[in-house]
């Protein structure tokens, strides 16, 4: 953390060129927006509170995006600007009368692949420059289209001034340095020059980048510091760039997994994001999805179209194909799937089965016991080597509340029964294959709601009689 | 459309080197037939009538597969040329009396990502040359193995003749620019030279390309047009040739949905019908499949591993992994999912849910709805605000006939019970858990059909007692 | 088979760079182990009684996982370097007495691409020159970090040494060609110098490539030979470089089918193993998974995301979206799925149905049956012509042991209905929905086991009136 240092988030903009109602800064790459990439780079260098988002189209969809991270607001109802949009900061300032940090550092929030360490690094060089404005610069492949950062000197910081694509004179072309439009400034140095801002050009907007011109004008120190790798700082102008940036990242995460003994089969094909841990030896097989918090032990096999969201899995535990997790735990050595379906606060025992197309909810499975075929599991708590038949059900809704159904250890639940919840089973009982279940069952009990089977000799026959008959009659 | 112009497609080869029984034209990419790309290209130019298909391997299979579209067939039974293919057809207008058309354009039904601006351009070439025939032509990176259209000058469109690589001179061997099989011709110049085609060389076939050479002796004009890409006139000769361009296919049109604001995550790995229409800020997760005439509004969300085929989502639908989608229609904020299968004619209303393993198949479901876990509901019309428990199944077969079940408004279906069609439930209605429900229910009753519990105490312990003593008899 | 040849494979080190507790030479490529590749191709050229497994890290464990191919273990208990591997398999000939070959190849476990026809072309290399060592060498695109062989001249076959990277002479820098580590040896010439090894090395290791300038000093003939491919003689060092080589080996054997007539949409997104055979005209749709020795036959259709292993599909059969099939029989024209689940020993018969969400075990079911919705049919036999509704389930097991469900000809069973085997249902017979069926039925007889419905009007708005009374009371 850094004292001297708020930093300002440019997230106003519309992005036009993306034709989509949702702000660009709302767009999401890696599993989350653009913007919270960017606020997540900032709170590694200045607390929460030193972060200011500059919102205006949709703001209060932005806000409400990101206020879970605790930065403050900064309204610019009109977007005229990335001068106008640092201007409504200074307002800021003055309104609430938060003290003035001695340095500001703005960043834009639809640039997320920005570092921490890119970031640290701009503000080291600007205090051991004591410059009053540090721009971030590239060099791209083809630095056509961007506003070129002209150095004094080919090797001295120093830079005279921003100049954009079509200013730029025959001696600039060559101008290989292009900005970023991430930079670091003295607060008051800048602010002193926020009023001589001017709309006098083609879009009639105000430019923070004519700041350094005139910084330089009053003998001010103005130094550029370049990024290590271009995409760093490059936006993302359209869907199909901002879909780049999504799986340049996930590959990144993937590959890190790999070079830490996990196997991943076709790594570009699975979705992994950057907060999920996997252990060694755990197989990902193609076509997997990691998501949100996610937590793996290891030796666990995951196999191919598996999405598991915001879960932690034990060692040892195979996840077969097509299942759906999010919001689970599950203990070592369990089996799920293939299909199964967990749902938040399942609770799966060490060594429990939950097989396929099963949904599990609120709900806690024993050590070692089976769910395996076509159940509803839902506000449940199931002991210990329990076996759930198929197509037995937990109803756990009245059309007005949810009630809880308890089984006992050692359980033996027929298939295809109903459990009316709330309801209890005992320890060691059993119920019988097609049994509704209204009441409780005692411990080692044998409980049956069923009909007694009748049988109709000759009846096929019969219908098929009559039915001909029918038939004849028309 | 465009007077005084037929078009032939050539469509009855056998494409030995597929090793496939299918005739080629009836290969697939982009989810359609070879030929039916061609036919929809040329019915831009021409109407139906118009289109004359030159049929000959697997003609009806080639026919069947094709005779929506309206064309006429010209069967070539045996596959002699090119040149004999044109002889058919030049057959066929005698023995039908059908006029023939002024100018011939001749397409290839392998040939499947010919646009129709360029058909548009190759007639526009013909008509203002005032030619007897005019070539389509392509200059690939590697010519070799084509045949090549030898210009009277670099800058002129006249050319002197259509060489194949073997009887290339060491003058001609440079020549870069390959004759694509697609021609326009002045029909009556071209009927005029098809008697004169020999069968005198290396295959023992008609070739049309010997016209070229024929009609500039008679001072005929014949001029060539080059395509804007190569690719466009590149058929598929081998299975993994076809693949290609049918990724390419689904590619473009990923791209073309991006750039209307819409998300697409991995779009190379979306698999996405040029039919399909998509509205902005609606996001398509990884490893989707959007097929047929699908269609889907604005801010909607389709997750991993779903398909969607021949269906129609408002807006704001959230279809979740797996889903399987077709010929159904769904309504503005409902959820499906994950694991729905919505069969022909689901019709699922505002904001009604679809839960997991539930199958749908002919059946409406009212506004906010909710069918959520392991439900079959066939034949059945379902109101507003109904709850369809767990595991409720409607009886719609009676091995012999399919009977309606209709669910009135705020009826409550409780879990695992069994709705014997025919049969109405009233609005209102409540259906105790685990019932089996024969005869129609009136408006706020309760139909139970189930039975009584009972519990045996202690049974476990008897029956073990009773096994173990089974065990000892042995 | 060759005769006088032994083989003898390095598989004893513990591959540290890939950060697993797994063995390298047991990580997977292909759906198989890398050693099981190796032995694959060294059995194609020696009985497995002749190949030798030199085994170390975690011995036990490798050889659990190899023991089916009939190989023999040499254990190298410490792993010294690759010349103290052959001095223990000097060793274990001593040992156990069998007689010595006249040649000994040696192979990596870990280089798994080694192809059948190059150790032959080795073999009859060495056989041909006489040579008491024949060294197998590669051309990569960067030498850097391998040892280099040098040979006496460019034209001829007779080297002079291995010589490790850093040991290289400014004259011998320029060196192209590598050692693979793949070698045959005479034996006597070999074992004769093994106690002249040192560890007078970096590595304080026994290097088995020593023996090379040792042989050449003593007068003998060694020789290289070079491999066709580059990828054919490298070992992958990472998890990343092994999936690399999976992909790799995947996409050939896709290749391979699209040759044989057989559409594969996105073949590189498909996972298919070297083992699966697959007919003319079948159509696999992309994310496809065809596993272990699966048989398909012509004229099939795989729809996405299902995975197929070890299962044998006659022709026309339709295998729908997320299909599981594992060691199932699936005759001619049989349609499954889509979320079909079928495990071992499931037998479909010809034309017959399994739906959505359905699981099978250990089962028959025949020509033309349908089983479409929601079932669990385990251990059963189900005869032709059988309508299975949705819901039915089979229960067969009692807590205690598994019992079979037999169903005749022609049966109709009610929707949601439950077997409870032991149970047996006659030809023709009829389950009314809902039942529980506990006893056998005879054929052509109606079996019902289900209560009688009883509707309680008014239930509903007495319901309402209640709650409402018990909230004022509150």
């Amino acid at each position: 953390m850094r004292d001297g240092f708020a930093i300002a988030i440019m997230a106003a903009g519309k992005g036009t060129r993306l034709k989509s109602k949702r702000p660009k800064v709302l767009h999401e790459i890696g599993g989350k927006a653009l913007l919270l990439h960017v606020i997540a780079a900032a709170k590694t260098v200045v607390p929460a509170s030193e972060i200011l988002c500059i919102v205006g189209h949709e703001a209060e969809r932005v806000k409400a995006a990101v206020a879970a991270t605790g930065v403050q607001f900064v309204l610019q109802a009109e977007q005229r600007g990335t001068g106008h949009a640092i201007q409504m900061v200074k307002a800021w300032f003055a309104e609430t009368g938060v003290a003035v940090p001695e340095n500001l550092l703005v960043l834009s929030g639809d640039v997320p692949l920005i570092r921490p360490e890119t970031i640290d690094a701009i503000c080291d060089v600007h205090l051991r420059e004591g410059a009053a404005m540090t721009i971030l610069t590239a060099v791209p492949p083809n630095p056509t289209g961007y506003g070129r950062v002209i150095r004094v000197s080919e090797t001295g910081p120093e830079v005279t001034a921003i100049v954009e694509q079509k200013s730029l004179t025959a001696d600039q072309m060559g101008a290989q340095e292009i900005n970023s439009g991430i930079y670091c400034f003295r607060t008051a140095a800048l602010f002193g020059k926020l009023d001589s801002l001017s709309t006098n050009n083609a879009h009639g907007e105000f430019y923070l980048t004519d700041v350094a011109a005139m910084l330089v004008a009053d003998g001010e120190r103005v130094v550029a510091v370049k990024a290590e790798s271009v995409d760093e700082v490059l936006g993302a102008n359209t869907i199909a760039e901002m879909m780049h940036l999504d799986q340049a990242m996930r590959m990144e995460t993937a590959k890190k997994l790999m070079a830490m003994g996990v196997t991943i089969f076709r790594p570009d094909t699975c979705v992994i994001d950057a907060g999920v841990t996997v252990g060694a030896d755990t197989v990902i097989e193609p076509y997997v999805q990691l998501l949100g918090e996610t937590r793996i032990g290891v030796e666990c096999r995951v196999r191919s179209y598996a999405v598991v969201q915001n879960s932690t899995l034990g060692d040892g535990v195979l996840v077969r194909n097509g299942c759906v997790l999010d919001g689970a735990e599950v203990s070592d050595g369990a089996v799920l799937g293939p299909y199964a379906h967990l749902r938040p606060e399942s609770r799966i025992g060490e060594g429990a089965h939950v097989g396929n197309f099963v949904e599990t909810k609120k709900m806690t499975l024993g050590k070692g016991s089976k769910a395996n075929h076509l159940n509803y599991l839902g506000d449940a708590v199931i002991g210990a080597g329990v076996n759930i038949g198929a197509g037995a059900i937990t109803c756990n809704y009245d059309g007005v509340n949810k009630h809880l159904t308890t089984i006992g250890d050692g359980v033996f639940v027929g298939s295809d029964s109903t459990l009316v919840a709330p309801v209890t089973l005992g320890d060691g009982a059993y119920v019988a294959a097609g049994s509704c279940v209204t009441h409780d069952v005692p411990a080692g009990a044998l409980a049956l709601g069923r009909s007694r089977q009748v049988n109709k000799d000759g009846w096929a026959a019969r219908k098929k009689a009559a039915q001909e008959a029918a038939k004849k009659g028309c």
